[in-house]
C-alpha cells in the first residue's frame, strides 16, 4: 500500500499528564461568582458538588497535571485513538489541501466524553462518593458517565432532556446497561423539575433545565456529587489526551496543521482537540488557526454576549464569565443536540474574546450533506455534533483551493453516529429544516438577564 | 501502567494474503451439488450469481490467497483490529485463567462482516458489474456490504427480512446513508417473495427466504451479481483475516490459547478467528480447541444432520454437504438474528465431522446475562451474536478453574450492540424466553428433506 491511512500510537504512548492552558493563557478568565452573594466562589462552595481534587484542578494553573494510573489504564481500553488521513474526503473534494482527523469515536460509548467521565468518577471513588446525579441531552454525556461509573462501582442517576428521553430510547438503554437510573427532565423528582413542569406540562426540557435538577440532587444528598460533561475548567482539561496525542502524531505523519477544528457545545471537544496546538501559539511556537463551529440555531460564540450568566436554566449554579445567548434561550430542536447550550465555558470565551480563537456558525443541512460525503468517502458515519467540524473542514479546504494555496487541516470526529440515525433519516428524506435564530430573538433573551455584565 | 491491555499492530502488518483452509485438510468437503441436477456444480453454473475470481477462490485449494492492495487500503479503514487482554472480566470471574478477545466491532459497519464485503464489492468491480443483491437478518451483513460497495461504486440492493426491518429501522438507516436500496423480505418484488406471501401474508420472513430473492434478483438480472455473507468457501477465507493478525497477537502477548471459541451463524466469524490457528492443529503444530457456539434455538451442529441441503428456502442454491436443519426450519425469534440460519457452511460442517472442532449450544439468557457482565467489565456492549462467545469463555474458564488448571482462551468479539439495544432492554426487563427446540420439530423438519443425503 503506498499510502499509509492511519497514524497510531502505542499503549504506553497514552499521555501522562493533562495540558492546564490557564499557565499559557496572557489574561485568565474572571472568577467564577457565587448565584446569591456575587462574591467570587471559594473551594467550599463548590464542595457540596464537586470532590475536592476536581475543585483543586478547576482553578489549579499549574501548566501540567498528572494522570492516575487507574485512568489510564481505563483510557486503554480505547486510547489511544486512531489518527486518519483522510484520503477519501480528499479524492472526493479535489482538494489540494491535506485533511487529517482524530477519531475518538472509538470509546464504548461512542465519543470523547469518556476521557474527562472516567477521571471525574475516579475522584469521587478516591474521595468516598457513592452516587454522582448528571444530565445529558443527546445522550453521550450521560452514556460516557454511566460507562464510567459502572468501572468504578459508583451508582450514576441521569436526567435526560424529554425530546431526547423520548427520541433516542436505545440511548438510555445503554446507560442501564451499564447500570445507570435513567430520568426524562424535567421530572416531578426535583424541586427545580416541579417548578418547570407547572409553567409548563409539556415542557420538552433543555440541558439547563437538565442541569438543575441535577445540581440539586447533588446538593440535597450527602452521598451524592454532580459531574458535568463540559463547560468547566477541569473537563476541558481532561480532554487535552485528544489534542496531546494528536501533536505525537503529526509528529509522526511529518506534518503540522495550519488549521485546527472542532464543533463547539460547551467547548470540551474544542479544548481537547486545539488546547495542546494552541500551546505552541501562546508560548512562541508553531502557530495554528483554531476554529470553533456552532450551530446558527444556537450562535453563542458568533452572536452572544460576554458577561456573567448561569450554566442552568433555573439559576443555582454559579455565574460564569461567558458568551452567551442567555440561561433562557431554549434552542431549536436540531438534530446535534449536543450543541444545544446556551453558554460557553470561561476558558474558550477568554480566549474568543483575546482572539487567540475563532468561531464559525453552519446550518444543520450543510452539516449533514458534510456527514453524507464523509461516511461515503472515509466510511465512518458520524454523529451531527461532528458533522459541524467537517462541514467547516470542507468549507477551507475550499477556500484555500481558491486561493491557490495548499493547507494542513485536522479535526476533531468526536463521535460516531449510530444512535442518530433518525436524523440521517430526515436529512435523506428532505425534511431537516434550518433555522436560523432571528435577532430579535437573542436581543430578548439577553434583555432578561440580570447578571452582571463585564 | 503494569498490565498491557491492547495488543496493537501497525497498519503494515495487516495481513498480505488470505489463509484457505481447504490446503490442510485431512478429507476435503464434498462437492456442491446443482439444484436440478444434482450434479457436482462447475464454475458455469456459479457465473450468474458471483463474478469468476470469487468463484476460483470458493474452489481453490492454494494455501494462500493474496490480497488485493485496493482491499488492504480500505481494511486500513478499521485493520489491524486490537485485540485486548481481558482483565476485568478475568477479575470479575475472579478465575486463574487469562482470557484474551479480538474485538472487530470497530469496523464502519461495527462488525467482522466488511472483511468479506471489501473483497467481494471489489472483485465484482474489478469485471465490470454494476450492481450487487444481497439478504440480510439482523442487518450486520446488510450494511457491511452497503459500506463495501458505497466505496466502490457499486448499487446495493439489500433483502432484510422482514421482523429485523420492522425491529431495527436504523440498521435500514445505516444502509439507505452508504447508499443501498433495503426491502422487507418477503417482498413482492419476486417471484419467491410472492410464493411465500401468496402462502402467508403475515409471514415474519426469514434468512433462508431473502436469499431466495436476493438470488432471484441477480440471477435474473445481467449486470447484477449476487453475495452472500457467510457459509461459501471464499467467505470463510477473506475472514482469516482475524485470526492471522491474532497468531501476530497473540506472539507479541507472549502466549498461544488453548481454546479459541466464536459464536456460530453460517461459520464465517468462527473460521476467521480459528483456521489459522486450526492450521497449525492440521500440520504438527501447537494445538488448540476450536469451539463452535450456536443458539438452543437454532442447534444444527449440535442436532442437526450431516447432509446435502439448500442453503434457502425455495430451493434455488446449489445442495451444500452441511450439518442442517432442514431448509425450511425457521428459528424461534431470538435476538441474535446473525445466527439463525439453519445450515453450516461446507468446510466448517466436513471440520465437525472429523472431529477437528467442537460445538456448544447456549440458551440466550445465559447469553445476555454474559454479555451485561463483559460491558459492565471490559466496557464494550456486545452484539448479541458475540455475546454467545463470552458465554462460552465463561464456561470455560469456570471448568478450568474447578479442574485446578490455567488455561488461555481467545475468542472473537465480532461485533458491537449498539443496533441491538432493544434486546438488553427485554433482557434487563426479564422478559427474554429461552427457546430451546423440541427434538421432534428437528425431526419433522429433517424428515421432509428430500435432498441427497451423504
Amino acid at each position: 500500500m503506498a499510502q499509509q491511512r492511519k497514524i497510531t500510537l502505542q499503549e504506553s504512548e497514552i499521555p501522562t499528564h493533562w495540558y492546564n492552558i490557564l499557565a499559557d493563557m496572557p489574561n485568565k478568565p474572571m472568577p467564577p461568582l457565587h448565584p446569591g452573594t456575587k462574591q467570587p466562589v471559594g473551594p467550599d462552595d463548590l464542595a457540596p458538588l464537586f470532590p475536592m481534587e476536581l475543585i483543586k484542578q478547576e482553578v489549579s494553573t499549574e501548566k501540567w497535571v498528572e494522570i492516575p494510573d487507574e485512568v489510564r489504564n481505563i483510557y486503554s481500553i480505547w486510547r489511544p485513538t486512531p489518527m486518519y488521513r483522510a484520503y477519501g474526503l480528499e479524492k472526493a473534494l479535489g482538494t489540494q489541501s491535506k485533511i487529517y482527523y482524530k477519531y475518538e469515536g472509538v470509546s464504548p460509548a461512542g465519543s470523547h466524553k469518556p476521557n474527562t467521565a472516567v477521571p471525574q468518577a475516579y475522584y469521587n471513588k478516591e474521595e468516598g462518593i457513592r452516587k454522582i446525579s448528571t444530565e445529558t441531552g443527546a445522550g453521550q454525556w450521560g452514556s460516557a458517565l454511566s460507562f464510567a461509573c459502572k468501572l468504578f462501582g459508583i451508582s450514576c442517576e441521569v436526567f435526560m432532556v424529554k425530546v431526547s428521553y423520548e427520541g433516542k430510547p436505545y440511548r438510555k438503554v445503554m446507560m442501564n446497561t451499564w447500570g445507570a437510573k435513567v430520568h426524562s427532565s424535567p421530572s416531578n423528582l426535583t424541586e427545580a423539575g416541579r417548578k418547570i413542569l407547572a409553567q409548563d406540562p409539556n415542557s420538552p426540557g433543555s440541558l439547563g433545565i437538565a442541569i438543575s435538577e441535577a445540581v440539586e440532587v447533588a446538593a440535597l444528598n450527602e452521598d451524592t456529587k454532580y459531574s458535568l460533561g463540559s463547560v468547566l475548567n477541569h473537563v476541558l482539561m481532561h480532554q487535552t489526551v485528544i489534542g496531546l496525542e494528536a501533536l505525537k502524531q503529526m509528529e509522526k505523519a511529518g506534518d503540522y496543521p495550519d488549521i485546527v477544528i472542532a464543533p463547539f457545545g460547551g467547548g470540551s471537544n474544542f479544548a481537547g482537540i486545539t488546547f495542546p496546538f494552541l500551546a505552541q501559539n501562546l508560548t512562541g511556537g508553531k502557530k495554528i488557526k483554531a476554529i470553533a463551529v456552532e450551530p446558527t440555531s444556537c450562535p453563542k460564540l458568533t452572536r452572544g454576549a460576554f458577561r456573567y450568566d448561569f450554566g442552568d436554566t433555573v439559576g443555582m449554579t454559579p455565574l460564569i464569565p461567558m458568551y452567551t445567548l442567555g440561561h433562557n434561550f431554549i434552542p431549536s430542536p436540531i438534530h446535534a443536540g449536543g450543541l444545544r447550550y446556551h453558554g460557553a465555558g470561561a476558558i474558550v470565551s477568554q480566549l474568543l474574546k483575546d482572539g487567540i480563537i475563532e468561531a464559525n456558525a453552519i446550518n444543520q443541512n450543510e452539516c449533514f450533506e458534510a456527514g453524507l460525503l464523509f461516511s461515503g468517502t472515509e466510511g465512518i458515519i458520524p454523529a451531527p455534533e461532528a458533522t459541524h467540524g467537517i462541514a467547516e473542514v470542507i468549507r477551507q479546504a475550499k477556500q484555500a483551493d481558491k486561493e491557490g494555496v495548499s493547507k494542513t487541516i485536522l479535526f476533531n470526529l468526536c463521535g460516531h453516529g449510530h444512535f442518530d440515525l433518525s436524523a440521517y433519516e430526515q436529512y435523506l428524506a428532505g425534511n431537516l429544516v434550518d433555522y436560523e435564530v432571528p435577532q430579535e430573538v437573542i436581543n430578548a433573551s439577553l434583555a432578561e438577564l440580570d447578571t452582571p455584565a463585564i
